[in-house]
């Protein structure tokens, strides 16, 4: 039997399908796994295709054709540097060693930097689309040594996701770890995306009373309008969806603490570290982390005070409000995470193509949605557009959207019903159209106690004063 | 003469007015800095009082009584590293080096146990006042190596700032970076604490459209009362303040794009690390990275529409309502402070006593306020309070605030007056008190597509279910 295209280390299910996914496309498979069990069921899996499992590297490795193209699927960590360790020796210069899992964007420039001189090609590729993604076209994000890219670009544009007039969601992000901080980016506006969905999930349903059944078809409705999205259909479906135990509707027998596992907190990390507005972002996060306290917050519902005041509105202009707010406020968060990347761009010179990043999420990744097409326009209308806020297309329907976002964010802060991305979008929205906003007072009050100078108004940037103030 | 009591390293503002400090209490002196005009000004500002400047390490070190008491007074980061090379090899077991600076709690860590079997007793402390705490009294918040605080405890007791009934505001903290981590904390809540004010200014000058000195006289009444303190003391003062170029209000010639230094940021990132809900500290940490974006802010105010509602309420009245949401924000931005605190305290085992940590916040520091004696007495009448929002005084208080708090939200939504803090921790109080959040249709989102598993209501914590959705 010939040599394999490509070669596969970590028979997870996403590594199974991504197998499976290039397999499909006509490229041959070596797969291998520490775990027998999941080599037995790729083994099976993958019957009949033109696909090997191997117990050990060594014969996994003997079974590539050159140049080597080995994409790594095990946790992001640890796991990632040990399997490298384990993989140079059995690597020649010019093969491309690809790390396929959420790594930390800066575990990936070391590890780069790790391999200079080796000739090892490596990668750094964010991939989304979870595990339905991964066999049928995920979205794949690609960086790391430029040289790598003519190698696998053709098997991993073949296996990607195709936008509606058949792009794939393939393209080279640029060099270091931009593949991967793009991808982190990706998921912390994800997790923007499913906190947003929420809030408007407990508007209708506490506020409003609605039934799943009226709610998944509120969402089925905003799925064929702007909305558009992987994340409102499928909630559409959850919604619908019973308990075959109890017959319950699904959301109402899941517990309401919500897992993470270190995209968008290092997403919104790394926002403040580069000093970059993603508090909507991190809302999000920290909405996971109060989710998580469970028990105190049974607790505390039998002790703390809320408002008696029931909703008095119209319920179907309600409705509409709650999806103008929604979108509002999704613009927003989507802004935030492409000044982010425009901050990182600053940062790390990977020259980032922001209209070409939209595309990528165009389709195969958890975000994928319509509207990204509107991100790609107004980027390629204005590549160096600062702010996704001011294109045109955007600003015009933050400008029809307003009354109603204001509305539903003074509605839920009156009835109490938690909407903490919404008011943050919204305070987003109004700070960044601030001419002036109060950190002039700010200014003042850090140089009053501990002299840290201040800029003036009526003087040019860079030049800094002190007040004697007492 | 004899040897000197305590060596100051570092001779800055903040270093020379602990010397000073230090004098002013019957301690002599030994201080040393790199820069001879330092060196120069020290000597000047001590002349006549028992204190010595040395031009090198090893003659400074030689000038002081055993065991050596050295405060590092150097900017956070590699120079702390370096100086502690160069002194490692002038000090001896028992010898205890203090790092006074707004070191990490994580580097401090490091330090420690680098240190390890050199018998050299290592303390990582905070020092809130600025320059004038630093001359007057500052709070002091050491932790590190527990063997070090009997030997420094007299001398730095003696210089810290006292509460009304005497009590010196330094007490240990803990091991390891335990008192660099609580003074990160005390910055964080004093970066909400100056957002809080600057939102409620934003609200009385935009809004109602107020004076300066009419402000000015809102915040010296509000001073006196539950809000009592520094920074609201601090911006009466400022609000009162003329340039005296141009004899316009300071705060009007002052530029308002916000500094900030780091720790603030460090909190946010920590409280993201631990899981801990302090998204209000964070929202605060991002307005001064929107605040930077002065030049964007001014081109997009001319771009983005804003509402056009004037404000129509009663004048008096809101002026209360700002006053009863800033003090309930504050008291949810200092309840997610100390969740951190408990949070981190879990992790590192250091045994915070929550209701001290108050205490040596009553007084010298920049959060400094009346209202901390509340939280004392609500950690020493239920030293396992899981949140301040649970204790007697807090909870009615947060219930007699709430309406106003909740019209002022609205209000700034309606008027287009961004609120990030305010809303935040509206947000906050009313996710700590909901029973259930809408995680559970993102728990269903994220088992849909990324086959994450659940828990269910209906069975107990700890086990986990999957749903075939399609």
């Amino acid at each position: 039997m010939s040599k394999k295209d490509i070669g596969i280390v970590g028979l997870g299910v996403m590594g199974e399908n991504l197998a499976l996914n290039f397999s499909n496309h006509g490229y041959s498979v070596a797969g291998t796994d520490l775990d027998a069990g999941k080599r037995n069921r790729f083994a099976e899996r993958t019957s009949g295709k033109n696909a090997a499992v191997h117990p050990d590297l060594a014969s996994f490795c003997g079974d590539l054709s050159a140049p080597k193209k080995i994409l790594m699927m095990v946790p992001a960590g640890k796991a990632v540097d040990q399997l490298i360790d384990q993989l140079k020796p059995l690597l020649k210069p010019g093969d491309v060693l690809i790390d396929g899992g959420n790594s930390l964007f800066l575990d990936t420039e070391r590890r780069i930097r790790s391999l200079e001189g080796t000739g090892i090609l490596y990668i750094g590729t964010g991939v989304s689309g979870g595990e339905e993604g991964a066999l049928k076209g995920p979205s794949i994000m690609p960086g790391g040594n430029p040289d790598a890219w003519p190698v696998v670009k053709p098997l991993f544009q073949a296996i990607a996701a195709k936008t509606p007039d058949g792009t794939p969601c393939c393209e080279w992000i640029g060099s270091g770890g931009a593949g991967h901080f793009v991808k982190m980016v990706h998921n912390g506006i994800e997790y923007g995306d499913m906190q947003m969905i929420g809030e408007s999930f407990a508007l209708l349903e506490t506020l409003l009373g609605m039934t799943t059944e009226e709610m998944a078809s509120v969402f089925d409705e905003w799925n064929r309008g702007d909305l558009n999205s992987y994340l409102i259909e499928i909630t559409g479906r959850i919604l619908k969806k019973k308990d075959t135990e109890t017959g319950k509707p699904m959301v109402h027998v899941i517990l309401d603490a919500a897992g993470q596992k270190g995209t968008g907190k290092w997403t919104s990390q790394t926002a403040l570290d580069l000093g970059a507005p993603a508090q909507t972002i991190a809302e999000a996060v920290f909405a996971r982390c109060l989710s998580a306290l469970k028990e105190e917050r049974v607790a505390a519902s039998g002790i703390l005070a809320g408002p008696s005041r029931p909703f008095s509105g119209d319920r179907a202009a309600f409705v509409g409000a709650v999806r103008e707010a929604l979108y509002a406020s999704k613009i927003c968060s989507y802004a935030q995470g492409f000044q982010l990347l425009r901050s990182a761009d600053e940062e790390y010179k990977w020259r980032l193509n922001f209209g070409a990043i939209a595309l990528l999420w165009r389709a195969g990744c958890i975000i994928r949605a319509q509207f990204l097409d509107k991100i790609k326009e107004a980027f390629d209308a204005e590549p160096g557009l600062k702010n996704l806020l001011l294109a045109p297309y955007f600003r015009s329907v933050l400008a029809g959207c307003q009354d109603s976002w204001r509305a539903v964010v003074s509605e839920a802060a009156m009835t109490g019903i938690p909407v903490p991305t919404f008011s943050s979008a919204l305070a987003y929205y109004d700070g960044y159209r601030s001419a002036v906003l109060p950190a002039n007072l700010l200014q003042a009050q850090r140089d009053f106690f501990g002299a840290h100078t201040y800029e003036r108004t009526d003087r040019p940037r860079g030049r800094f004063f002190h007040t004697e103030w007492t």
